[in-house]
């Protein structure tokens, strides 16, 4: 499969290259890194980005970044942000990428567990991956008869970025294991409108 | 209990008021009819709201719309519709309303089944509904020191409003059941951080 990977230069994005690279072809994409540039919090940059980038049999986003803060801190923009970068950036992938992937295929969002686990300063990264969840369950009924697949990777906490907070890296679930559910969601054609959660890898 | 009800004039708002009327003071609230009036879509409309209103005890929002449309015809524009009124808007009452709200209070929003459990056409209001049961999940924590609580009631389909759209009633659930989830939300103290499903009650 040609499988276009956006974020390959991050941590669980690093993790995911390796778990697949050796029998898929990976195109790196990201906002400043990879073969291709896209910033996802830009519908006309994904545009663009699929135009350019060819035909793909996959797409995986572990990209999109969302503000934590306490409740009485986050601002309008803060959400404002929140909600156009991780929550639209990643639904627009699909929206505007259905056009342009091959059948059958897949898109692979990526969410995360304090949609449904939250902690204080939560409030906004909570509401985009419980969004990002809703989203890709109702897109994914809508395209399974073209045979194109949706699945959201919910990540609990990750070692590696543990580690580069100076926190303790065993709370966390190492990058390689969280790879491993964004393989199944690939490759694994009985896995639709799923959310999948990496702890179960 | 002094209680905000925002979209007081709706079917299900109209059920609240019945259900809670008797032993509570109501202040009907709505964009057209009520009290006092408010856009939930304008943060400005909203802080003027609560500089209006005059304290009070408990908020119930049955109030925000979201567009249904099939995720191919949904535009860049649906989403954001969407996002800024049935979801930002509710969330900007309690992040808006806590400086308000007296203490021991409550805020009490409205999703709805969708949120989990999509129909094709769903994609944005999926979203959405999702979107704001992680919101009020993670926002009740941060209030609880307070003792403020966030709750979401999440209905199914209301029989009056499938009557409404020429549909067989008995699909739904009547509104007075509706508003029963409601009431739990407001009255008892225990209740916190729930996403209410109204077909409980």
């Amino acid at each position: 499969m040609r499988i276009l990977l956006i974020g390959a230069n991050g941590t669980i994005g690093s993790a995911i290259a390796t778990a697949l690279g050796d029998r898929h072809e990976i195109v790196a994409c990201g906002r400043h890194h990879g073969d291709y540039k896209v910033d996802i919090s830009d519908p006309e940059s994904i545009r663009r980005f699929f135009e350019q980038v060819g035909p793909f049999d996959a797409l995986i986003s572990a990209a999109g970044s969302a503000r934590f803060k306490p409740l009485a801190d986050l601002a309008e923009n803060d959400f404002e942000f929140s909600l156009q970068n991780k929550l639209m950036g990643q639904a627009n992938l699909v929206r505007i990428g259905e056009r342009f992937i091959s059948s059958p295929g897949s898109f692979t969002l990526t969410s995360g567990t304090l949609a449904n686990n939250p902690m204080p300063g939560s409030a906004a990264v909570s509401m985009v991956n419980a969004g990002l969840n809703g989203f890709g369950r109702a897109a994914a009924l809508e395209l399974k008869d073209r045979d194109i697949r949706v699945n959201i990777v919910s990540p609990p906490w990750v070692s590696e970025t543990l580690v580069a907070m100076g926190r303790d890296g065993s709370n966390g679930l190492p990058a390689a294991t969280v790879a491993k559910a964004y393989a199944d969601s690939v490759e694994n054609p009985s896995v639709n409108g799923q959310i999948l959660n990496a702890e179960d890898y």
